[in-house]
């Protein structure tokens, strides 16, 4: 990890844009990425999938943007013309996908260039609060799509969130878009759960005595929850899932798993339940931009930091120590 | 197992109506409570939960039915009232569910008590061809719902089947009813790949090398089904289901599991798929029963081999070995 | 319209049980019934399909209810065992639907008798607001279902109702179970238009001047709204809505019409949206009664007046007379 | 309408491909923009918005198609990027929908000018029948994007199409990738309605005396439809489908209707019913190409006759006396 000069990025496509940075933040995935685990990421690599800036300059094929805007970057680029695009996976575009800040440079630099650029930058609306817009790039659209449209949250429903990170915690606040009645926060740390009651949450769980999913069947008369979303991404947390889920549920796999888990169809075969996992595929932006927008959903709360481009480094440490120092997204402001 | 003589079952409560059966059918679910796989069955138990027969005396509350109505038994005894009966879930009613021939005694006897009868029991339309409907009581719902509906088989899509028994057989015949473009069977052996076919299986794949998984990948351009239905019941064959499914895709479970199995999320955490189980609920059963009335699908097809209840051994012998005799479904007549 | 000693009816069959009635209220319906609007409403007829009560007795065939019970009245009578109640649409039960108070007896008496008791009434929990529930019998539930449900109200949308009276203002309380970003009430009643504020729109539209669809496409870029409500039941509202509904929206109907409406195919053809009409069926009630429970809406924002059982004459005088008393729901106590 | 030398059409933006024709057909739109009906098409249009070709250049941010490949031509024109075609409303691109031939010259030449080419072209899979992927242009994809899908067409249910022309036999055709129990096909002309009988319909009823709807409620014991699609656009076959759409079913519209129709919602407001309308977004062609490979569908069924495009006003005179000549399709070859 380190901060280097860098030529400027240039236009390569007729699809491009190149982005002169003004916020960016640090995503749980670029730790995973420092620590090596993620393969397709090369050493060299500038990171970052996350942030708002300014268009500088656009390739000849883009109309919808010009040098002066000031936009959203998605951490998905979307070409909108693949068999997944027009589906609405744009994570597994056949030219894009996650690529930012893993295959090709990101935003942790003064400039980057965006493939794909009319379908993967959105417009900052007049007036908008632009450090919540930060939390559109990424963690907003992957609590909601992976966990909470996967996961089905409905009016009146249970939901568990496995997982009181910065993810889980994007899960708590548009969960409550669709009222359930009940969302349990369960972690092993007091401080996450004291702000997932903060924000929103009605119950909290703190399962470091291994007994997480029997007080939540405690607490549904041992019928457990419709949807049960998995937050942490190791064979644990999704083990609680898989105990807690009632039948007809849902387990919404979010968390980022580096081993293979148990799965026990042998009890789950029969319980009409469902396990989804998503990578996310920002297709909901726009709608979470107007629910931002309404003021129905404030974003601004997962942010505990902030610090200039050149304190980067300081950035990462205060997000690598989170237990300690409380993060859970930092702005970095250029 | 035995045939003795047991006393007429009398009605013990007034949505139970007793029923003299014309035809039963035996399902593999009866030949593992033989071995001793199930242990909500008691020694002792009479087995059986499909078949038709003719009403023989109703409880007080039943009113749309009387004795001397012709109807088809549902393997699913559902009370209609409660939280999960009005969800559309009879499999877990409250009060209900699959009991039987499994916690109550069952259809392979000359008469046969089945609770809530009114919402478990269905009119046999007028020159209905009745051993079709001996088919509607498990093994045709079961491959819809479990397998099809919830594979979400789609007109155009891929779809592979592992497991060519009579349930993914079943599985086979319901899902040309949404035209996918291609099914693709997987078996060990090559009868029943040969039945498959015939039964409308537009591509078969011998699994027995080990190469089942790479074969469909080969046939699918790397990319695999959108649907892959495990019908078996046994962590190799869920494994294939792993290996194939396209991203996107659902690995629809309808196999009962025994042990759990090895879930690959490291794999499939980013691959926007899903995995659905379900004991079937016969909801779909009504629909089933139109579409057999107008002749979309021919469930007789299954039926292999036919003997008397006199001779009731046997069939469960024939049943037993399949492999040697090629049986599917055997019907029994009273 | 009279005050009358009737006896005190008797069960009649064996689904059937006897309610002691301890609050009702007046539905719109019931005005109309006054006017002699229903064909199906004979004279002689006690009206009133809402309310609470105490089970007084039960038919042999009722298990889940018992004389002493507390429970909420649904409007729908529903047999849990016919094709339309297998599909959720209980308000075309073959043997129910919306009776009480119309084809039989009703609840504006001291005792009613509620046919098919067990999938018609509700179990009041411990330490509900009893009046809350008396809204779930009917506006609540209709507002939901044909308003809300019908018309797919969505995060981030833009919802218009189009009439606030009760029912109008019913659907505007439960439309923000889906969090939309904008609800746009329209009526001709400053007042109602205050109220409606109060009760969450983040818009008002005075349409007394015919101008109701000219700002409504104002205030929406000229693009219309994603849902339109129709909670009036005439042909100039129903115009609004048609005038108003944005490319791919939704009009729900929920209005009573007692006349024929101009249905603009010539404009509406190629703009991919649906009209959706509806009886209420109660199907959310379980759902809805959660919602009630958790706090998340709150019913009794409706209820505006309350008088005796000895009164009710005064009270189809206020709530007869809405313009000027402000009467949204009145409470009887018995 | 005149055949005349026109120059052949440039490139104008980035995303453009110039295209040779190589099939292209007659769409009865074509006839009503002959009439005066289509404002929206001016005086010295070239008409046509269907066909196959080759393509001969493309614009710089084409990446997708080169020249020399085989294309087929979505009627649409969808930027891939607007709101509407990221929720695959393509038909209301802000930039495209139905513009060839209407709005810029179209098929019905030489060559043409195709905007939005790489989200608006196919390209033809090797082996393909070139004249089967001409229906996939408009006719498949209205009828079952209008009619099938809009219709909620389902297995066993009760399918009733008002209109056995092109469209309404391309909505028979598809429907039956859901295998519905029955198609009642109505039209004024036994002509058609054999071809009708030819192509799938279970049932077929001419309604010149007026008796059509009561015919179909006879058939469907007084039930009337599951889904009723219109296939006309007048008041009266809009007026059969509000007669027989059952409680819970849609209403379909296909249809372009040039006048208001009456809606009884006097009779509808209470049956749980909805009415669709669409103009195809042609979301589904890459399934109904699969669907077409897989020769479930055989759209070729649809053509009637063949011209050279030295003989295109014969064909239109063909086409356009469809009574006598019994025109489905017409194939124009260049």
């Amino acid at each position: 990890m380190a901060v280097e000069d860098r030529p400027k990025p240039a236009l390569q496509g007729p699809g491009d844009a190149i982005i002169k940075m003004v916020k960016t933040t640090i995503c749980g995935t670029d730790l995973h990425i420092l620590k090596g685990d993620l393969a397709t990421c090369k050493p060299g690599r500038v990171l970052g999938h996350e942030g708002i800036g300014i268009v500088d300059s656009v390739g000849a094929g883009v109309l919808t943007f010009k040098p002066g805007d000031r936009v959203m970057i998605s951490c998905v680029s979307s070409c909108g013309k693949c068999e997944y695009c027009r589906r609405g996976m744009y994570s597994h575009c056949t030219t894009g996908g996650w690529i930012l800040g893993n295959e090709i440079d990101g935003t942790q630099a003064e400039f980057v260039r965006t493939p794909h650029a009319e379908t993967s930058l959105y417009p900052i609306p007049a007036g908008a609060d632009e450090e919540a817009l930060v939390m559109l790039s990424d963690i907003l659209p992957t609590g909601f799509e992976c966990g909470v449209l996967n996961g089905k949250v409905a009016p009146g429903a249970n939901v568990a969130i496995v997982g009181a990170g910065p993810i889980g915690l994007a899960a708590l606040l548009t969960a409550q878009l669709f009222s359930p009645a009940r969302i349990i926060m369960v972690d092993l740390d007091d401080n996450r759960l004291e702000v997932a009651k903060r924000f929103g949450a009605t119950d909290v769980v703190n399962s470091a005595d291994g007994k997480g999913a029997e007080k939540i069947k405690a607490m549904t008369e041992n019928r457990g929850v419709d949807t049960a979303i998995e937050a942490v991404g190791i064979g644990a947390t999704f083990q609680i899932c898989q105990d807690i889920v009632a039948p007809g549920g849902v387990i919404a796999n979010i968390g980022v798993h580096g081993k293979m888990v148990n799965l026990h169809l042998e009890k789950l075969w029969s319980r009409n339940i469902s396990i989804t996992t998503r990578l996310v595929d920002t297709v909901t932006t726009p709608m979470l931009l107007k629910t931002v927008q309404a003021k129905t959903i404030d974003p601004t709360k997962l942010i505990t930091h902030r610090f200039t481009m050149e304190k980067i480094l300081d950035a990462y440490d205060t997000f690598g120590r989170a237990a300690q120092t409380k993060a859970l997204k930092v702005i970095i402001e250029f």
